[in-house]
């Protein structure tokens, strides 16, 4: 009976500890799928909580409707349709090609910021730039170590909401504050520009303002004014891809040099940048646009502390939830680097899409039979990924050689859009074309020049 | 004997079941730690994964040891210490008042951003500011609706980065382009001002770039010059809190309207403001300076293109990341104010703390027999809290009464840090003195002023 009585309740409890076990295993089942849920639509939440209130009666244009924001879900696998209506922007420089490896990466990159933290103006009261966040700072010093591009000892880091502003707060620091005439900004071309001032473009950005401190010179090549004047060197070049470095070599020159595509992807790292003052942007580097978040690297305390402060009067400092989004991104780059179980780093990875997709442009060209060209470039020694590697720029420099005289216009009535020539100071034979947008926009890109019949 | 083995294995089973309990219930505790640890400290992972790599051999000033930053893990209930060296720095308006309000939302306002969301330039091509996450514009216009403190209907509205980037934006779509002269820009004194240019302030920040399309015309009150200008209305008012309308009122002129005060909890809510062109910062409105993040409501939309337009040549846009942590937060106050399950909300929290600390201000005001003097004013009807109210402004704006005749001094020798009244174009009698800093500073700044001696 006692027997019996014990074998029941033992019964029991293996009924009782199944039961627990069920429910234990199905509790973290939920969790793991909310989990992924959150990781898949990270916003769902708050969408659907946000269709319980009342809509606003009317409202500011048509912004809740059609957005484009985070539609990061297409299928990247989706063979391009063979519909020629559709329209490829490629004019602008959206780099979404390196959206796959951040996808990879998981929640090692997923940043998480409390209700309560980061409320502060200040990152970093001992620092001359006292809102840079020190992990940001850190992370920036790191990678350049593990690449090579650029020289950090001796150097201020400047933070900025992207480059765009660093170079505005370069044209701020660098002027002479109390000249009776603005000083000449010039670049040799092609450069950075438009022919609508109203456009992104250094000659834009430089005038925009009308400042009394600075005035864009136009072609450093044609600059023949004496004294004092800044010169824009980027390097290698937006938009034609050559590696690239001062012009003119006088006494009163300032040097504001943009090394936007100085990374292993787009150029052979020849030896680490040691510049007065140099711009770097993680747009380019990581393919983050959205962060607005780019750097500096300067050389005299003086010309940080003014940039410092033209920054904080221009916006009181530089999202701090972008810079520790930028910190960890960073972090990542460098750990693909340095802790390689067996796996692509970042560098790998990027250089090997923008090594296909040149190599694919180049078979596309080839098959128009002399009607487009683009730019040839020599091999050189990459001390990153130590050996000779063929640069691969994040634009095509393309030229229509036949009876075209508008590329722009042509590839426009192809549905292609693209950035002429003309934009850059040169002829309109020329057009800019991205090579930093959709795995699944390139490919509709190289299906529509396929579709082109050249006579 | 059959019995025996089934026992047997009931027991093996029931062992086996038990073993897999505890496991089970470890994991979910170890999650659930992971899940804590990471609440409370979500950077360790990334500091301590830091720590095993080399450090930068030598570096950009002094700005990882000593950082401030997310440095919010300060006792607020520690009482303050009898330590008159401290110096207590109130001269600048940092809003961390809000942080232990922050701190009790907990997950609510937790963001998580994923390494390969947000990449893209863009958040809405349809939307005259492109820029503009969807998200947030929803949550600025729903917390209009909330609060009744601004129509959004038939607005347009732009994101910047903080209010400082759209002051300039609006300075900039509000010139006349092709003017020989710039557009004087003035405000009624005392106004958010400087004497050195080199301060945030509205002249200096209207002049930093000696622009040729509008300057610092000084004080409203004493503008002569015939033609168009632009006048600045600071509603409540910096630094004197005192309700503000345009005191020019001519046919050519252009208002900009910064309410960033316009909250419940600084000041009673009268009407929606109703202008051409507002200014909003998340600084004052939640406290989170941090994120750099303002907005603008526009009536007419070629003014909010051009300054879509001044953000675009500026900086390319603003953050992805702070805007939609952004609209976590507003979601968060808007749904504290709607959803109420019996806690308190966030402007019934924030107005209990202004009105506490203006009346252990007014105490120890009055126990210094005359010797200083705060403005009084005068309780009128809030809409939002259905009641009479009186303001409590995020500044004091006192005056010392007797033989001390500069003020700024006399609270410097006492190793409080205020700004003078010669810094907003008065006597330096007057000093601004913020009221948003931590609890722990404001306690220091209350025993302080109790240890003066008024004789």
């Amino acid at each position: 009976m006692a027997k019996l009585q014990s074998l029941f309740s033992m019964r029991h409890l293996l009924v009782l500890s199944l039961a627990l076990n069920v429910s234990l295993i199905l509790r973290i089942i939920y969790d793991s799928q909310l989990d992924l849920f959150f990781y898949k639509y990270p916003h769902q939440g708050q969408i659907s909580n946000l269709h319980t209130h009342n809509k606003p009666r009317l409202l500011i244009s048509s912004s809740f409707s059609n957005s484009s924001s985070s539609s990061t879900c297409e299928d990247h696998h989706q063979p391009p349709p063979k519909n020629n209506n559709r329209v490829i922007n490629l004019d602008h420089g959206d780099p979404r090609v390196y959206e796959a490896f951040w996808r990879e990466t998981g929640e090692k990159t997923t940043i998480r910021i409390a209700g309560w933290q980061s409320m502060s103006y200040f990152s970093d009261v001992s620092n001359v730039c006292w809102f840079l966040e020190p992990e940001f700072a850190e992370e920036v010093v790191r990678l350049h170590r593990v690449v090579g591009n650029a020289v950090t000892e001796d150097r201020h880091l400047v933070v900025g909401t992207g480059s765009s502003q660093l170079f505005l707060a370069a044209l701020y620091a660098l002027s002479p504050t109390h000249s009776p005439q603005p000083i000449s900004v010039v670049s040799a071309s092609p450069y950075y520009s438009m022919r609508d001032v109203e456009m992104q473009s250094y000659p834009s950005m430089t005038d925009y303002q009308k400042s009394g401190l600075y005035k864009w010179g136009g072609d450093a090549d044609k600059f023949d004014k004496s004294g004092p004047y800044i010169e824009l060197v980027t390097s290698p070049n937006n938009p034609d891809g050559c590696v690239r470095r001062s012009v003119l070599n006088r006494s009163e020159g300032l040097l504001v040099h943009d090394l936007a595509y100085y990374w292993p992807q787009y150029t052979p790292i020849s030896s680490p940048s040691n510049h007065d003052l140099t711009l770097f942007t993680l747009s380019k580097t990581t393919g983050h646009a959205g962060m607005r978040i780019g750097w500096a690297l300067v050389k005299d305390k003086e010309v940080a502390k003014k940039m410092t402060k033209f920054i904080e009067l221009n916006t009181i400092g530089v999202s701090k939830d972008s810079q520790l989004r930028a910190a960890k991104v960073l972090r990542a780059v460098s750990d693909s680097c340095e802790l390689q179980g067996g796996g692509e780093s970042f560098f790998q990875f990027s250089h090997k899409i923008m090594s296909d997709r040149w190599k694919q442009l180049r078979e596309a060209v080839q098959r128009s039979n002399g009607f487009f060209s683009v730019p040839t470039f020599s091999p050189s020694f990459c001390t990153f990924f130590n050996q000779n590697l063929e640069p691969h720029p994040a634009f095509v420099w393309l030229k229509c050689e036949r009876n075209v005289e508008d590329c722009e216009s042509f590839l426009r009535g192809h549905n292609i859009l693209t950035r002429s020539g003309t934009h850059f100071g040169v002829s309109q034979q020329y057009v800019r074309i991205s090579m930093l947008d959709t795995d699944e926009n390139f490919m509709h890109f190289l299906h529509r020049l396929s579709t082109i019949n050249f006579r």
